[in-house]
């Protein structure tokens, strides 16, 4: 499929699925962000374990540089060898090397058997044991696998409406998980049911409810989708994007969850989102009913420390929301500085004059 | 799996055997390429339609850069948004922008079921018929679909010790196809016997034959990794790797066979390979018994009718074997003008003195 970059995500959804096509892209905003702003910060979401971020749907891109030429790299090959890759500079790169103006897409099968499924588990560790033994007994059919923290699920349960917890009593960790065939399979849902229902009898989850319905699956996934409107209300809160190897993110939960009880006393930790890719959005919401504002003036001293925790992970600092202008400074610290110099050769080599997005990504160099 | 560029592809392989892993890159030479070697050409071979070339594997990267730094990217992050993701650079670069040291590659879960056919169609059209409809029956089980024309078949028959023919009569084209999940699956066999079925039903197919056992299997692949061999008893040969978007292959091998009649009039049109990526290998070998080197004589005429072919269809002139010296002004006469002063400025900006793999992939300019 091509399209120019002013369409919104959610009309090529439809778009797609209207030729009996997946676009496998899907993200909170995706009512309102458009194709040439998920490119340019090569997007990932709730689909990536199975499809990959956006730089895995681009096929081809057009693009216009800083001195106007028009960069028409719109062939949608799957194969092309000739000389560099040029077209992935573009991706990811937040319009600061030039404007993306249009992009070919890979689609997918559209789903025809899905199975969907909210499991509680005592530990992170055990949220990716389930993950292994669902790929192991369903293979790439495992299309979601999104870690929910219990403090997430109360928020959500208590400022969203018609959101209430699936399971009878509370549990430490959840996850969202759903599986996908791209042809009918009337066994999908029992062996989905199977692997679940062998964690429970292992003690790798401590309970699991299905979805029997289209209602009951919305339902799940709202659980999990309107965590940051459920943060939203309470109170102050801070935000950090990271991603680790998966084996690695049990520990970094539970070394964060001691630097921000160190250093934020009474602060509530949500760690919570994509497992099965090693990123979770580690944010921070002030102590309840805090009155002060703490939480802010702790925000740098956090941050930092986090980045730091990240550092020593070999972990990402941005794994999907890019760098901007808040992370300018961030990406100048962290990033190993042969990396950060061959990106100030290429921003200097593509926009000499530095007119495509300013201030974004790179500092300028004096 | 983290390692050195010096290791052999087979090796690999076995390494993430031995831990019930895929590396799912496989090739004609995987006994003797090295991870360096595919990783700077991004090579593709007979499992992309699944699993996608040598950068879709790729998580991290260790390279030495030509001022003697090492830019150390070998964390194996899924997912990471910190800035330009500069490793993409040197994956197809073959070795002008720097020396690929190590890799962090990408792992699948190993094939537990899978089942392996050679079928006969018609046609090229028919083959991608086949081809939609077995990824409708199957869908991403599918991972291999090679097409084989009549031609090839007798070369290797011919020449290729224990090759035989696996069909009764003779037909115009086939096609090798593998379906395979990472999860025991006993309907797996059945479900794609059917489909080959109903295609022959429909006459979308006029024949197949599956493998009952390991050697059966291995008898049919051996038909199609042997086409090379196959070819070279058969004398003088010109080679082109071309791509073209899948759906356009049909009319492509048409107006190629056209082409190759009037430049060589007896000469024999070898047109194989991965017709689910929409990359052929377009060979063509001297008339049979032919004593004179009239073909070599037209090589440079042939090559210029088929890369302007490959233009007009939008395709590529190097699917997946890259420029190396050979094809360097090739490159230079057919890339979009602006993605060719890219690919220069980037060569500047990151090896200015031109001391990496000179006179590879991009013509000195004046």
């Amino acid at each position: 499929m091509t399209a120019d970059a002013g369409c919104v995500l959610a009309e090529l959804q439809e778009a797609a699925a209207s030729a009996n096509r997946l676009l496998p892209m899907s993200l909170g905003s995706e009512g309102s962000c458009t194709l040439g702003g998920i490119v340019s910060t090569n997007a990932g979401g709730t689909s990536v374990l199975r499809y990959g971020m956006m730089r895995s749907l681009v096929l081809g891109l057009e693009v216009v540089l800083p001195d106007g030429t028009v960069l028409d790299q719109l062939g949608a090959l799957r194969k092309d060898n000739t000389g560099y890759d040029v077209k992935q500079l573009f991706i990811g790169a937040e319009g600061t090397l030039g404007v993306v103006t249009a992009a070919s897409l890979r689609l997918w099968p559209l789903p025809a058997a899905f199975a969907t499924a909210m499991a509680a588990v005592p530990a992170p560790k055990d949220a990716l044991a389930l993950l292994g033994r669902l790929r192991e007994a369903l293979g790439d059919a495992v299309t979601t696998f999104e870690l929910v923290p219990r403090i997430a699920l109360e928020f959500v349960c208590r400022h969203v409406e018609s959101a209430r917890d699936p399971f009878e009593r509370a549990h430490n960790w959840y996850v969202l998980t759903e599986v996908s065939l791209p042809q009918p399979d009337s066994d999908l849902g029992a062996r989905f049911e199977s692997a679940l229902a062998a964690a429970i009898d292992d003690g790798v989850a401590t309970d699991a409810v299905t979805a029997t319905s289209e209602a009951q699956r919305e339902a799940l996934w709202r659980l999990r989708e309107t965590i940051p409107e459920g943060q939203r209300h309470e109170g102050a809160s801070l935000k950090h994007d990271v991603s680790v190897e998966p084996a690695a993110l049990p520990r970094f939960i539970e070394e964060g969850r001691e630097l921000i009880a160190r250093l934020a006393p009474g602060a509530r930790l949500i760690a919570y989102g994509h497992l099965g890719d090693g990123n979770l959005h580690f944010n921070v919401s002030a102590p309840a009913g805090a009155q002060d504002d703490a939480l802010a003036r702790a925000a740098d001293a956090i941050g930092r420390a986090v980045h730091d925790l990240v550092a020593r992970h070999r972990g990402s600092i941005s794994a999907e929301h890019g760098i901007g202008q808040l992370k300018v400074g961030e990406l100048a610290r962290y990033e190993d500085p042969a990396a950060l110099d061959l990106m100030h050769r290429i921003k200097q080599a593509i926009d000499p004059q530095g007119i495509m997005n300013p201030g974004k990504v790179l500092a300028e160099r004096g």
